[in-house]
Order: structure tokens, then C-alpha cells, then sequence
């Protein structure tokens, strides 16, 4: 394509997500909002109505027929977003897949082949690595402001909505998986699970633990829940000179930077070694707002138009997957560590 | 001794906690500060001219051959907890040892035996067992005001001093099982657990994460860290009709109190089953404020006095040291489950 | 008009908060958006492409000139309020207009009386009557569970827009003025009012403190700033039973009822009485969170198909443009009390 | 003396805040707590025990009478300052008196004279002034970190303790004014104070605001609460280039301090100035954390051995007794302005 065509989109599911993407890809510059698509009519009516210009359909294989169409973006339940992804790509349309991007690596795996020999851009919605506070998080462990990473403790809880094709890890997780993913430059290489299942009748967890070992000292853990009374959204990284904690939620200190850290005195004989503190200042900067999935957006059309590689490419979303098949296997085998 | 009679105490071992201990016995209208005791005779002196009364001395055995002392408080280091207890009731002195009670449960068994035996008090400062705060959730579950008990998390973390003979499990989980031990009515069976140690030179874990698991389906956690950047204590409790958040820091919204939970449409069915949420008002209980510690220390001299059993008695002390036991053998076993 | 009649609208003023309007009459099911007008074409393009139905002008006359126009909703800069709103009900059509309602209540009382005599709906854009949180509140208080209120205090504050044609008070304090002429039955009867402008070579104040006196011994306190730091939008209430903490930025705990307060021992003799507190629980009842605006909308098309009295009608938006200007009197005439 | 000397030491008013005092003193290696003095007995006793090496009396003048006295710290009711102060002065005893200094500017004179006269050391305890954060904040402004400064607003509220002496404002007012007093190198002019009484019977103001002018465009204002809910101690200092937020009650981030503003475009035209923000970073400074009253008995004895002047010097203690008589005046003049 040119690179000032216009790239001309079809949003495939009209759920819960969907109309974050009609909205975001009819109000860009260089998209446009082609095609609205829903196996339950009752769901594409009211979008219909909103967005005019777009034509609506329960077959996807019509849209997918239509030549100006470019690429398909895929908001459906997971365990749909291998077939359709699949058939979009082999219709030579750009795929933008919502996470999880599978429900194997293997699927996975297949898609970015597909993608490859049609020379084709799959990305996959790991939304927050285009918000300005993991970017900024990405950065500040880039320049070495925090140093050797020792740990990524993240906590993901709130009331939430109780899925019945996934369980808790799949549908929390992907989020705090995706952001270690980008802002660590280490690969985790076991996983182990813990988890619960309190309601009654189902075997979906909806309370669980990962806790995840990396080839040297480093550990990352992960607490998703759907069961909490409040809502917490944190992610503490400690490094050998710096601290941060990220707090989602928080509305204008999102990223604490705390200048604290352990000074160690004759490190050499573990029975005299002394850890002393180091206490500085604090210091939370100022991040950009930007809407995520506005600059996600923008990416993934800059991407097909100049045939640049995503930031969250199929790659990316097959080492998350690799992750949360791993920790499936883990709570089956009794949490024992799985390789990754 | 006569209900109407002073205790006379021993305090032995003047560090860290031992002050608290000091300050309490003194200001206690049925005991007497009789004693202090530490080989340091440095760590004796400024105690000494602050507590004229007392007498001092670094040979433990002086103190217990004075026929007046009653009883003797531990506040020494971990590894010497069995040995000075042992002495002390072998010389048939009542017994307050600092947590956790000992290194193995053979140890605590045996100090329990040997108490038994001699008709004397065995009581473990688990003192968060006095708080107002606790004893108002202990209360709550008893009252049936949560439901069945979902799951109990916890998180204790900050940047903590680093101890040499313990790691950070041994150091801060001591506190949030016995929590969990006095509250919940139900005991756990198996403990995994992970950490990693960040000090060049040490094994002794400074972050590690504890999964506990209990007949039924119910799941408790432990988050314990000495290289976090802020503190958070704060404890989850889920149940089927209420949620309880217990934040130990907030000056006075200690326990709030959730009424929300999840309600479960035809979960005969896991294939048809709903859950849809119940959101209600929130509110916080106002607690007392006693010191815990004047608290604990009144009930120690009452259970002497009235020849009651401690509500952290041996029992207690043991059970927490079970699981820290299993859990140092999950940490040697690369995380798999062990029975407590 | 018939109660099942669509009322049609035309939005005057694209700035702002034009947009919020047209999205909720938009969506609204028995309204219908019919024209979109501002002097400045530029502001209505991008509109007029969102909303293809709707017919676009400059010329506020064009639109008032449609027989099948019921509605003008005005959301122009405050000095225009005025003729506007009196333009619109002069052509007979039923007016919604933005706070506050004019610049002098002798404008205000023009407008109900015109609305009176051409029996059309005049009501005032008081947005927070209309959330779930300060409908809670009046019902508290009228219900009695605060008692006899004492005080009510405001604070608005944070890095606010500076506003060329009125200053702090007249932008900021009619959000909090119009929430306690809702929540309180008694009306102030003087305002003293003290501010200060930091804007080099402007006259108009930045920052703002009003106090209000009433007949008996209630008082109340506004802070307004354009220049703070951090944003603070809490009200304090109070009230001989009990006092609560209103904080308009906090996602799930907005309203909070302390039970403390104040018991008076033998009050008779101010030389022998006795203050003491009660300190019992604290609660947070869970509000309805229905967007204020959306409430806000359908009570207005409702006032106007079953003729009933708007709950911010034209008497309350002069009773606060009364408090406004007696607070700019207030402040030429430095600070003293000004009768309302 | 002899700066190796050590300084005896008398404490006048064994009631709430005595104690730490005694305390401090008792723990200062270069004074020496010699004599406790209160006209009620009772209030006497416990200390006495606590203090074995202290003489006590009922009787100020007895103690007066020792010629190893060199000093006297007044802990007693407002009323009793100035009599009691110039008691010891004229004795020939340094003096430390409680905040506020007195009950008037023309007692405060009066015992300045008399310090001055006798070449003895007179400070008031303006225990804020001796905080990190306060002494952190004095130093940001006086680098001109803040820039010029343009308000300092103050909230002290909670429900505290009526007194019967003296209302709200004499009681809280002196620890922000005094703070303003340290950091702020402009005085104050003009205060106008607003206040109302809620106990039956009572004629003492339990709530209060006061408003400041200066000389050019600043403007201080203070609100001070007994019947407040919640605890807030929070003040707020606006600049021409930076902001801070102090929140005393914050463990941790005590002094916020924001890179925010305004930039004023052509602001010679007041018709066509543009104000637009400038948004950086926030950054928490790490604050000195010795306790407040420590360091300023180490000042007192210090300007006593070395003959310096204090920081809270009687100059201090009677620019704060300024303010709160004129506050007082403007109180009983409905709220006018009146001159410092």
C-alpha cells in the first residue's frame, strides 16, 4: 500500500471490547471503519446505527471478500482467535488479535507463518505497552536507572467478570505478562501455579498465583484474582539501585521511582556480609496520557502501511502464550515448576 | 502463686524487642521487672540506669537461682529460643518466648512437654494474636459475618533489616500465620514455597512467596519481603457472603469490611451456571486501640496468676513452626508441595 | 406536548462542553438531537460529522425559526447566558441552560418570569444534583442521620483552566453552592468573600475563599483555586449526630459517614461543661453511578413531556447567582459580610 | 556556663505534654531533669516515680530558690504563661514556654524586655519548626526553588480536645502561623477570622478560618477544626515556579513537591494575556526524621551553654500572639480586617 492510503478496517466481534476499536479506528486519520461484523445481529444493530459509513455482516467470509478491505481486527472470545485469525490472514488481510493471542503456541506459531510467507502484519492487543507509564517503565530499565532487575511482583485483583471459556490466568494475566515481557530484557524460563476454584459446579480458577524463574537470581510473581472486594493493580520492581512501584490505578502517581536500595558491605564471606540501607529522595515523572489504544491503533496502521515489525508482534504474544500454557500444565501437575 | 501476688519477671535478651518488654513489665500493676539479662554487657548498661530495680547479670543461670523469679521472657536471637526456654522451665520458670518459638517442631514439642510437665506457663509472643484489629476479624469469622472462608492473602513487605541466621520466611511470616492460625478455624496440610536471595554471597532468601493449601478448597498466601521500597501490610480475607481487607498500617481504617460477593445462578450446571455480583456499602469497624503488647503481657501475668492456658500457648507457637519447617523443606525441593 | 412525543434539541455552543450534551441527547431515547449551533463554524464541523442528523447553523435565530424545535440546551461562555437563554424562550421553546444560570439575579428573575408566563420548562445545568453521591447526601440529611448541621465545608481545587470572563468563584464555587443549596433546607443569609489574582495585568481572581453565615449558628466555607498543585474536591459536613467526608475524585468510597461527634455534659453552665467524644464505626453506603448528566438529561425531557418542576429549576440557579454576587461585592468591599 | 556544663532543668505543668518534655530531658546528655512542679500533687506522683533523681513541689517558688536551676520549661495552661514566664525570669532562669507565648503582644514584650534585661535565654516551643519537613521546606524556599510566593493555604482539623480556655484558634492556629511565620520571609498585614460555636452554652469558636494579606498579592489561610471526622493537617504553598504539598500525617511523603505552573503569554494586555500550564515531574525529598522536640531541647540547651539566639525566639512567640489577638478582634468585628 501507499503510505498515504487509507487503511480500510473490519472489526470482527461487537462485544465488550469491539467498541473501543470501531471508535478508535473510525476516529483515525488514515483508517477507516469498513466493516462491522458479529455472528448475533442483535449485537452489530446498535453499532450499525452508530457508524454509517460501516457495512455490517454475521459472515465474516463476506467481508474477508471484499478487495478494498486491508485488515481484520479480532475481538472475540479466545478460544476463536486462532480459526479467525487463521481465515483473515489467508484472505491476505492484516490481522490485529485481541490477548490472549491463542490457545497454544502452536497455533500461534502457525499464525506467524501465515502472517510471514503473505508478507502480512499480525499484531496481537497487548494494550499496555502503549501507555506512557510501561513505556516509560521500559525505558527507565533501558538506561540502567534501576539497575539488576531482582524482582517483578505484580498483583491484578479486583470484582471481576467471571469468564466460562477461561480461567483467571487467561483472562488477567496476559496483561502483567505482556508488560514484563517488554520492559525485561531476561526470558523467564519456568513457571509454577497455584490456584483455586470456588464456585460451585465450575472448574475455572478464579483466584491464582504464578510465580516464575528466570536463569539467574531473578523472580517475577503474578497474583490475578476475580474474587477481591477492592481493586489493586501493582507492580513493584526492585533493582540493585532503584525501586519502582507502578500503581495502575493511581490517577497522577502512576510511577514511584524510589532511590532506595541495600549497600552491601564484604559481600565476599556470607557469614560477615552487612546490608545497609541507602534511603534518597522519591520521584514520580510525569507520563504521558496519550489513550493506549489510540497510539496502539496508530502503530498498527503505521506498521501495514510502512512495513514496520510491532512492538507487540506474534512473537510477543506467543512468548505470553508459551507462559500461560506453561502454568496451565503447572496447576495440573500440582504447582510444580514447568518449563517454558 | 496466690491471684493477688507480682509476678516477678525476667527479661532476657536486650536488643531489638526487648525494651517493649521491659517498659510493659515495669509499668504493669501485678508484675515486677526483676531481671535483665544479656551476655552483651554493653546491651545491659543504658537499661540498668533506666530500670534501677532491676537487677542485671550475662550468666542467665544467676537469675533463675533467685527463688523469687516467676517467670522469664525471651527476646534473644531464633537459634537460641529451645536452649534458654528449656533452661528456663527446667528451673521451673514460666515461660513468654519471643516468635518464632523455635527452629523445629521437635523443639516446640519438647519445650510443650517439659511446660506440661512442670505445671507451668508456655506462652509465645504472637502478638499481633492481641491487636484489637485482629481480634475483631477473629470475631467476625466466628460470627459467620464472612461466610465460608474463600481464601486468606497476605502481603508483608518493606525494606526490612536482614537478618543473618534467618531468612526473610523465618523473620516476617511468623506474624501472618499465627494471624491466620488464630482467625481461621480450619488448619492448612501442605505448603509450597519459592524465594530468591539477592545478596551477593548470603542463602538467605530476601523475598519469597508461600502458597498453603487445606482440605477443602481453600487457598491462603504469603507475599514476604525485605527488599520492597514501601510498606504494605495488608491482608485479604475472601469469603462467600463478605470480603475483609486488614490494613495494619492505616491509622484508622484498619478493617474494612466488603459486603459484596458473587451469586451463583444454577451452578449444578458448570456449563450454564452464572455469576453475578453483589455490591453493598462498606464499612469500618472501630477498633480498639489497646497496645498489644501491654495487652498480650497482661494475659501472660493473668494465665500465671489464674493458671489459664495462653491463647498463644505451645500449640500455637508449634503450629506456626510446622509450616515454616515445610516450607524451608518446599524451598530445598524447588517449590513442590510439603506437608505440614 | 404528548408524554410519548420525541422532544427535539439544538445545542448552542460547541466549546466544551457542548459535546458531553450532544452525546446524552443523542443517545437519549425520547429526545432527538436536532440542530448543533456556535458562532464559530470551525467548532461546528467536526460535530456535524458525528452527528449527520443534526442541522448546523451560526445563526441561533435559523434554529429557533424550526416549529418543530421543543428544546435549546445553552452552553456558552456565562455572559451570554443571559440574551440566549431569553432569545430561546422568547420563541417559545423550553430552555436548558449552563451554570451559573446568568451574571445578576435580576437576569435570572427575567428568565422565570418569561418561562412562567410562555409555561415553558426553564432548568439549570447543576450537574452534581444529579449524582448518586449528593442524592445520598440530602437523603442522609433529611432523614435526620447527621442531626442538626453545623458546618458544611468545600474544597475545589486543582491546576484548573484560567477563564477570561469571570474569575474562580464565579467558574468554580457554583458546583459546590448549587450541592448545598440541594443538601441543606436552610439558606445562608451573608457572604464575606477574600481572593487573590496572581496573573500579572489580569484583574481576575485565581484563588478564593467564601465564607456564609445563616440566621442560627451554621456556617459555611469554600475554597476555590485555579492554582493548586494537586486536585482536591472534598466537602466536610458537620452535623450534631454524625459528620461526613464527601470526596468527589474517590472511584468506590465517596461518601463516608463518621459516627463521632460530640457529647455535651451538663452544657447549661459554660464554666462546668463537659466535651467528650463518640467515636463508633465509620461507614461508606454505596452509591448509584449512573452518569449525573445522563440523569440529568432525562429529568429534563421528562419536566418538559409531563410539565413537571425541574429539580434545578430557575429558582435555584438564582439563589446561587444571588451568593455570587454578593461574594464580588463582598470582595470590593474587602471582605466584609454582604447580605445574600 | 561552662559550655561542658550541664544544664538543670525544671518543668512546670505535669499535664499532657510535660511528659515529653521530661522525657527529652532526662535523655539529653548535657541537661539535667532536676525539679517537677505542679500545683496538683496528683498530677505529680506518677512522674516522680518515673524520675527518681527529680525534686518535686507544688511550689514554683521553691524550686526558683535552687541556685543549681538554670532553666524552666513552661508546660501550662495559656492563662498562666506570662506569670509563671516572667516568675522564672525574674529569677534569674533561662525560659522555654509553650506555644502560643502568651495572651498578649504587650505580655510578650514584656517578658522579651526582661529576657534581654537579664542576658537569659527566652524561646517559645514552636515544635514544628524543629521537623525535617519544616526545615526542608524553609530551605526550598528561601533556594527560591518555589519561585515567587503566591498563597499558604493551611487545614488542621480533626476532632480534637475542647478546651476551655481558649477557642480553636488559639489552641491549633500557632503551629501553621508559626510555620508560616519560619518558612515565608514576608509578614502579614491584615487577618480577617470567621468562626462559629457549636457547643450549647459555650461562647468558644470550635471551628475557624482565618485569612492573611501581605503587603503585595499573597495570601495565607488558615482553617482550624476540633469537630472534623477525619484528621487532616495539610498545607499547601503555591509559587510562581513551583508548588509543595505538606501533609504531616504522611508517613513517608511528607513535602510534595510539584514542577508545576503557569506560563503567562503576553500577560501586559490583561484583554489578551494567555495562561497555559507548565506539567514536570513530582518528587518527594527524603526528610530528616529526628524527632521534632529533640532537637529543639538540644537547641534550647545549646543557646543557653553558647548564648545564641533561638530559632523560636520571644520575637517569634510574639509575632504569632500578634496575629491570633488581631484574629481575635476581627472575630468580635464580624469578620473585618484587621491590622497585625
Amino acid at each position: 500500500m501507499a503510505t498515504n492510503q487509507q487503511v480500510s478496517v473490519a472489526v470482527v466481534g461487537c462485544g465488550y471490547w469491539g467498541p473501543n476499536l470501531m471508535r478508535n479506528f473510525a476516529g483515525h486519520p488514515r483508517s477507516q471503519l469498513s466493516w462491522l461484523i458479529d455472528v448475533d445481529p442483535a449485537r452489530l444493530h446498535p453499532w450499525a446505527a452508530r457508524y454509517p459509513l460501516a457495512r455490517t455482516t454475521t459472515d465474516l467470509a463476506e467481508a474477508l471478500a471484499d478487495p478494498q478491505l486491508h485488515a481484520a481486527v479480532i475481538a472475540t472470545p479466545v478460544s476463536t482467535h486462532f480459526p479467525l485469525a487463521r481465515q483473515c490472514l489467508s484472505a491476505g488481510k492484516h490481522v490485529l488479535v485481541e490477548k490472549p493471542m491463542s490457545q497454544s503456541p502452536a497455533e500461534c506459531r502457525q499464525l506467524i507463518r501465515l502472517a510471514k510467507q503473505k508478507h502480512l502484519t499480525l499484531m496481537v492487543d497487548h494494550t499496555f505497552l502503549y501507555t506512557g507509564a510501561v513505556r516509560k517503565i521500559k525505558q527507565l530499565i533501558e538506561d540502567g536507572e534501576l539497575g539488576k532487575i531482582y524482582y517483578f511482583d505484580s498483583v491484578r485483583v479486583n470484582l471481576g467478570l467471571f469468564q466460562h471459556d477461561v480461567n483467571v490466568i487467561w483472562d488477567l494475566a496476559p496483561h502483567d505478562l505482556s508488560i514484563m515481557d517488554y520492559v525485561l530484557r531476561k526470558r523467564p524460563t519456568h513457571v509454577a501455579a497455584h490456584g483455586a476454584c470456588h464456585v460451585p459446579g465450575s472448574h475455572i480458577e478464579n483466584i491464582a498465583y504464578l510465580a516464575l524463574k528466570f536463569a539467574d537470581d531473578t523472580i517475577a510473581h503474578f497474583h490475578v484474582n476475580w474474587l477481591a472486594p477492592a481493586k489493586i493493580r501493582r507492580i513493584i520492581i526492585g533493582g540493585s539501585k532503584k525501586m519502582l512501584v507502578y500503581d495502575e490505578l493511581s490517577p497522577d502517581e502512576k510511577i514511584k521511582i524510589y532511590d532506595k536500595g541495600l549497600v552491601i558491605k564484604d559481600a565476599n564471606d556470607s557469614h560477615r556480609w552487612l546490608a545497609e540501607y541507602r534511603i534518597g529522595d522519591l520521584y514520580v515523572p510525569n507520563v504521558d496520557t496519550t489513550e493506549a489504544l489510540a497510539r496502539e491503533i496508530n502503530h498498527f496502521v503505521d506498521c501495514i502501511l510502512r512495513r514496520q515489525r510491532p512492538e507487540s508482534d506474534g512473537e510477543a504474544g506467543l512468548r505470553v502464550v508459551r507462559i500461560l500454557t506453561a502454568a496451565q500444565t503447572s496447576l495440573a501437575r500440582n504447582g510444580e515448576f514447568v518449563a517454558i
